[in-house]
């Protein structure tokens, strides 16, 4: 009998295990659901489609029907999944026109990903206020980028400042509402975010942070925006402030919900009942350095696990080792990275840190072009291991952040980092890496404070 | 008293010296003695000027007198060091005009580098065949780059391929004979210099592999390159077929001299005799794979070599462990880099090998200015660490090399290679980093391999 194994969820990581499931089983009857319309598309791509670095939406699918074919995987689209019955190894799936069926399954996995999370603010359901989250959020966010309008962005994380960017591109006056004191709080330390936002200020975008936005006023549709003792117009709103995991379903099932709110898995991405794997923004992941569970609702870490997960469901040996939430983004011209703990996570987790950061340049100082780069290194006290990293350029970010990535990995120390044999070449590199630099800065530091 | 610290040679490894011993000792004594007329400046950027990247020599000059000034170190240009006395612990120099004097010293470092290798070929000392090491070369090769003259490279090392793409530049129309089977034969395997290869070829230049220049023929200037049964009109001849230690000053102070004729030192750079360092292109390296001599004549091995030397003679305590030779170079838009060791090289260590690439994306698949990157990743079968790798792309090559450099300075494993936690954006990079996919690759052979 042919292997049945069933993915709920149509994007990132269902489509990684599917694809994965079939390449160790080439019999398996392989079918995945998703709720949206169109085949899998990078969700990651939709801020640079508003901006017009893409053309179009439909350019950001990257798995079309052809796809599935070719892979012999069946696709639902527009189906929903209403049940999970782990005891008769069935869910039940509802089509778009209301037609229910019963699909058994041997290995069920859950790829059911996350949804915007709506802060409780008054007025948050007025019209032409938005999320971003799929295309169809996508095309109406589009629809309202007009040149001359105003727009307010609650929420300065990732998907926050990708669309101030886009929507500065396309001439919209925008203004971003940040509640913590700084913007990236989850990804940057508090002086390599002034840093950043120095910058993305300079471009002429308004930023407030460590407020909240407290009303959204206007008749039917969005007016103006409320904080503190402030106002602002707005003829647009988008709510950019995290997502959370969709769990309802795993619920439902009676699988394990952690701390975090996430699905629990082990390190082959089952959860806590017998064949229902689940892999994604849904679940929550051991996080490398502290070993504890964390959320990183990252596309490379749903592709990651959502590999790992159809790989054990197929049959075939993978183990997901963790996370350390190395992510980039780009906006305003500048490349942000980071990687592991910021020096707030490792606090919260009783460790103590040592940070040193340099600037330096992406070439040699004297090549045209030649790029500011700026380092920061966060460090372990006790044992002088890296643990975090944090990257701000116009260029040569993310292979930076990569290096770091493996090398928290590998468990390096500061003492080792600045031994790394680095290559140079004046248009592309300069002498002294400046990840070295500022390795060696933070080791100084490290050595003065153990002293 | 003050420590008096001589260095020999002023370039990477001496000014790196210099500068680390002053950070380490504020009252030193600190004295460069260089032959050269120019204050330090970077070799390395000496195609780049012949070019037109850069404007002039002059802007390589990275350590003017200003520098040496405000970190107090005595700076003697045009100076030569006729003779080192080790029992008295004296050097004898003698400056432009032939005026000898007797340097003391407490601690010397010898940072003698490198002269061209000049092949034994018939007719070599006629006049236009030049070496490019210096500003003097790089202003008479400059010279002479008119468009519409011939040039025939001899060698496709980094020089060689660097310079062919520089005068291609110029419009001067070139050949580069390379006696090996193949270009840049201590960087790349066979394979991935056969891809440069045919991309350096469809941009006009023409290469022979496998067969050396016979005779430089003309009258009293280059007028034809013999190439075994053919001959080549050339205006100018170049010769870039490597460099060789200089160690005259260390053979004449009875210093070891090792199997690859660089200057034998120990982790701390001291060489044979006591109160004795050398760095830099004279000295032989130890390879951190395997632990085998080695020379690894680059300007970041030098710095690397020149900060240990100078920190330990300066009373610090500075370890060098060893080099992986991570090089990049960039000519005809390609970024081309590799660290560790080439297939050929392990195999000359008598180390068994598998090894795996991919063409992967710089960028998300559908984004505007996405490239293609060739990725090759070389393992030893026993242990499955990771050993080697070579890159070859048009953007972002050198990052992902110090990234494989680290990885291998920390022994990875492909099996952890495969689990690196790599960032992702559309703009900045693909969603599975093609170092990943390179890795797997290599991972799927090695397990056909032992299994």
């Amino acid at each position: 009998m042919e292997n049945r194994i069933v993915i709920v969820g149509g994007n990132a990581a269902g489509v990684s295990a599917a694809s994965a499931a079939r390449k160790i089983d080439r019999k398996a009857n392989i079918t995945l659901i998703t709720e949206e319309s169109y085949p899998p598309y990078s969700r990651c791509g939709l801020p640079y489609v508003i901006s017009g670095d893409i053309s179009r939406f439909e350019d950001l699918v990257i798995f079309p029907h052809s796809y599935f074919q070719m892979m012999k995987l069946d696709l639902l689209t527009q189906t929903t999944v209403k049940y999970v019955k782990p005891n008769e190894k069935v869910v039940i799936i509802e089509d778009a026109e209301g037609k229910t069926e019963t699909v058994s399954y041997d290995k069920l996995i859950l790829a059911t990903g996350a949804k915007p999370f709506i802060p409780p603010i008054r007025g948050i359901k007025k019209r032409e206020v938005y999320t971003l989250r799929n295309i169809k959020d996508g095309r109406l966010i589009s629809r309202q980028a007009v040149a001359g309008k105003q727009a307010v962005i609650i929420g300065a994380g990732f998907v926050g400042l990708e669309l101030a960017h886009a929507l500065s591109i396309r001439g919209v006056k925008t203004l971003i509402v940040e509640m913590t004191p700084q913007i990236l709080p989850t990804l940057l330390d508090q002086d390599m975010a002034k840093k950043t936002q120095g910058i993305i200020v300079e471009k002429g975008v308004m930023i407030i942070t460590g407020k909240a936005v407290d009303e959204i006023d206007g008749k039917e549709k969005v007016e103006e925006v409320i904080v503190g003792e402030e106002s602002f117009d707005a003829d647009l709103v988008i709510i950019a402030t995290g997502v959370l995991s969709r769990t309802e379903l795993a619920i439902q099932a009676g699988l394990t919900i952690g701390s975090t709110k996430g699905i629990v898995v082990d390190q082959k991405m089952q959860t806590t009942i017998p064949d229902i794997y689940a892999a994604g923004d849904c679940v929550e992941s051991k996080n490398m350095i502290t070993d504890q569970p964390t959320l990183c609702q990252l596309g490379t870490t749903a592709m990651r696990q959502g590999k790992a997960a159809g790989i054990n469901a197929a049959g075939g040996q993978s183990v997901f080792k963790g996370v350390l939430c190395s992510a980039v983004l780009k906006a305003f011209d500048l490349e942000i990275g980071a990687t592991g703990l910021t020096t707030n996570k490792a606090e919260k987790n009783e460790m103590k840190t040592v940070s040193g950061s340099v600037r330096g340049k992406t070439r040699a100082e004297y090549f045209p072009g030649t790029q500011e780069i700026d380092v920061k290194i966060i460090s372990d006290t006790s044992s002088s291991r890296v643990i975090g990293a944090q990257i701000i350029g116009t260029e040569n970010v993310a292979q930076r952040i990569n290096m770091l990535a493996l090398g928290i990995q590998k468990q390096v120390t500061l003492e080792e980092l600045v031994q790394i044999d680095a290559c140079y070449s004046p248009p592309v590199a300069d002498s002294w890496e400046v990840v070295t630099l500022a390795a060696e800065v933070t080791l100084r530091k490290h050595q003065m404070k153990i002293s």
